[in-house]
């Protein structure tokens, strides 16, 4: 049940992310709720499909797709108030992608993936939503090139995975994992951590 | 029969829309008929991963290949004559829109998911061969801002739905519902009828 | 083994080319990881997705795993000498594409799907990885445009194909089938072969 509804929570945070960029790039209300629903629920989808979950869990659960509908057309009619709240959208695409991982890390290992495999799924579960976002609106995913995103979701499912191997109780191990992410992203993000590029290439 | 012909037709009208954008982005042959493979094959082929179907059964149909590689080569060498057809080619899209997506809802529904499911995965059956066309020639996917195109897919959807709610035979419910998409596809060409955006964000 | 070792060489290679155009694009460490996974490894989950091979084999094979992150690691730190070396990363990628190709079409083969279907996966399989890696850069993936990419994919599962049909031994047929396509592409890029284009659209 909690993590039904945090889980919701990350579903909202998402379908919000997705929405405001399609309304950034003048999508009309069709196309920002269609990528309000493909943020949201594009990386379950893709952890489903890996690991032959069929048909996806989210496209049978409709709280889901509710929560991530009305989320979109929320944000088309009130998208400069959403923009004013900058911050919490930034938290909750870091709520979001904390629980996203550690559950999709979780999910994999329920389906006997081995330790690094699950992490690679859980991760994927977790950038996937918002790499489709982008590739969507022809934009180089943010994942790419944003401080330490993908170094985050790594953390949170390698705390998912050392939980299971000393068989600590589930829940809690999620929770750790998910604040991890969270905590890993606001501060990233408050101190503008990035990770290093390669050297200037030669011209 | 019926319905395979019908399909066949969807097939050619998916694969001219690719090769004709390939054309105008200057690819070569085999580019022109890989996109028109795709175009053509793609919405399947999502469709059946995400039902489970393993083959995708488009992979495992010879004619659906044949007809697309064809179709795909006569653009190559008649594209001119194509192109000034245009409203013809926008009928055939249409056509192949409203088939796609009224056959992949019924596939849904027989493979036992609930009726939004079966919406859902059918209006990505629909769509997606036209958006991974727009993704590989770096396009925001037209389908995010063309007229009302998701809307008249969401139709065409809901009616195969409250057709096998209501236990009404199916071959009529996927004409009527493969008509109303093509209807509301043309009358939004012909009137230029768009969704509202959303207001213009503040600078 | 000796496919083992093969198949290494060609996730070496194909991770080299993720990571030089994650450097070129000026992503950071991570996002040049990413990229050196992504087009590695995608190819051959595209391949396991659409057979049906829940989880992924690239996803459950560490060496995998470590042998494209360590190739990504590498070229953050000395890209200018890669990128010196063009001749044998072009090299290195035509054998990844050839192995990727036939052990492919072998798998699909093996999987019992008809040959056509076989032949279409098995490109797939080596055209995939590199496809997404030039989509997240926002390029239209050059297999599309370059010098006759997919023609040599397909000589090679065609190779494999009619192997299959005359019963011939497995090994060396999957060899002749990589070293056609490997040969086909540097005789490409050595005389600037390239497939035609369709005539020029009228303005």
């Amino acid at each position: 049940m909690l993590l039904f509804v945090v889980q919701l929570v990350g579903i909202v945070a998402f379908a919000a992310s997705g929405a405001l960029a399609a309304v950034r790039a003048r999508l009309d209300v069709f196309g920002i709720v269609v990528l309000a629903l493909t943020t949201a629920l594009g990386g379950g989808i893709i952890r489903d499909v890996l690991l032959g979950v069929h048909p996806p869990e989210t496209l049978r659960t409709w709280p889901y797709l509710l929560v991530a509908t009305v989320t979109g057309l929320i944000a088309v009619w009130f998208h400069p108030q959403l923009a004013r709240l900058r911050w919490s959208v930034l938290v909750a695409d870091a709520v979001g992608l904390g629980l996203f991982v550690t559950a999709g890390t979780a999910t994999a290992l329920a389906h006997e993936l081995p330790a690094y495999s699950a992490c690679l799924v859980g991760m994927t579960a977790g950038i996937g939503g918002g790499a489709m976002r982008d590739i969507l609106l022809r934009q180089i995913p943010l994942v790419l090139r944003r401080e330490i995103y993908a170094l985050a979701a790594l953390a949170g499912a390698v705390v998912v995975v050392c939980g299971a191997e000393l068989r600590l109780p589930e829940v809690p191990v999620t929770l750790v994992g998910s604040v991890l992410v969270v905590a890993l992203r606001l501060l990233a993000i408050w101190r503008n951590w990035n990770a290093p590029t390669a050297r200037r290439p030669p011209p």
